[in-house]
């Protein structure tokens, strides 16, 4: 998906929520803000917003020498999730079909998302969640991923946030174990997984975990390593989750299905739906 | 009132949507966002935020070639105001105290204001102004400038929305005329008025009116014209409308009563109000 000069405002919205996040410092504010504001001035809009998220989140860190501003947030949300994994499992197991409420719940819990939104509180998550988990998917597409799955030797799942890579376990135990790899941000950036929360909410004991190599909110090939776009072209079929990895991939010929929340305008538009919706959508190649 | 970091993502979507409603052109709206973003990036942030919103709309109108763009919004808003008229004037005469359901009457009608409102239908300011018509004024506060209305000899009313002027023209209706100059901006900027909106609703038949020299959408001094800003300093009091006149105006060392909306969270926290509220305030001289 290429920018939209609707990108633009949120852009630095996002740039002054993330660096009160980071800095208590207005000195450090300003200085963020005017970098990402050249930034953006000269940015060639073709390419994905990701790419701006990039380098704003490269500023951050560097000007407030925190490599990592959104650790306790990433604790914290795969605590809660954690918390709720019996219940959640539960409702998968007793649902009519499994993998269908478990597809459900991995996309609803793609709402924890904290580049997207800046002001998330736990009541706020578990509202859109149980809103996003009652309505039923697209019973066509939920048979074509099926069907897609059954057919695949190799697939890659590429995890999003923290907190929703409890759901990713959910969804993981449903399918075959032994066909898949997960795949983590190479390095920490807004509160996108790395091995790190692999680890905590248990997904490295069921599936091999590797990383892309980068620092992008999403996946960006170009910044990928070598190893990983290996993998990727290798790979029979791509699960990839959230905004970020569905602005970064829109426009790949790779058999890709597409799990998120649309959690923006702009993104709605690219996708002709409601802001809010829950989207399973297969690439289109 | 100075810049803060807040306004700027507000300065982006200002700009974006001002560009959508000058022109069709995608490449103008990008062309003019790249020119506010560089301008935006070295701007001195201790200036208010009407200095960026001169800047922006200079921009605009160089690159679209409209010296006008919202003519037709401020044609609108005056005709319907002033189909209103008969009702509102009936309402101040059947008040229990005039003067002080004039001056609520001319505050509600500052939300039809362009510049901080991008999308304003005629639904929103009627509702708008019945809730802030609805609400009683700070008693001491109407008392204190009705005393200043008495002492002084010579007062400027500084106007600032089309539509919204018709209010202006109930509540100097309500004042003593003959100390009163009305003041409009010197160029069109947003939907600002200009004399021609001051002779289309009748305060020109009431009191005498000027422009201040300038373009800028509220009353920067320094961009006014000598013969203002000489009856700027002559004047007893000014009665300054909205929230341009106030960001521009707030730390001037002059006997001021600001009559606005507040429209948006930053002139709120410098007001300590909440956003929506209806504000009479008189300057910390």
């Amino acid at each position: 998906m290429k920018t939209y000069l609707d990108c633009i405002p949120c852009f630095l919205q996002q740039t002054l929520s993330a660096a009160k996040m980071v800095s208590d410092d207005p000195i450090i504010h300003e200085k963020v803000m005017r970098e990402v504001l050249q930034e953006v001035s000269t940015m060639n809009f073709d390419r994905s917003p990701v790419e701006m998220a990039i380098k704003i989140h490269r500023t951050l860190r560097e000007l407030s020498g925190n490599p990592d501003p959104y650790r306790e947030i990433k604790q914290h949300s795969n605590q809660r999730m954690l918390s709720l994994y019996p219940q959640l499992l539960e409702r998968i197991k007793s649902a009519e079909d499994s993998l269908e409420m478990a597809i459900r719940l991995a996309i609803a819990a793609n709402i924890i998302d904290f580049g997207a939104k800046h002001n998330l509180d736990d009541e706020t998550i578990d509202r859109v969640m149980a809103e996003s988990i009652a309505i039923p998917l697209d019973r066509e597409m939920v048979a074509k991923l099926r069907q897609e799955i059954q057919q695949a030797n190799t697939i890659l799942y590429l995890g999003d946030n923290a907190g929703e890579i409890v759901c990713d376990r959910l969804l993981i135990e449903q399918l075959p174990q032994e066909k898949i790899t997960y795949v983590v941000r190479g390095n920490p950036i807004i509160n996108d997984v790395t091995i790190a929360d692999a680890e905590t909410v248990g997904i490295t004991k069921l599936v091999p975990v590797i990383n892309n190599g980068s620092d992008a909110p999403g996946t960006v090939l170009s910044e990928c390593s070598p190893e990983f776009r290996d993998r990727f072209q290798a790979a029979d079929l791509i699960i990839a989750k959230g905004q970020g990895n569905y602005e970064s991939l829109s426009n790949t010929n790779k058999n890709i299905f597409f799990l998120l929340k649309a959690k923006c305008p702009v993104i709605a538009r690219d996708l002709n739906c409601a802001v809010g919706a829950t989207i399973l959508q297969q690439s289109r190649r």
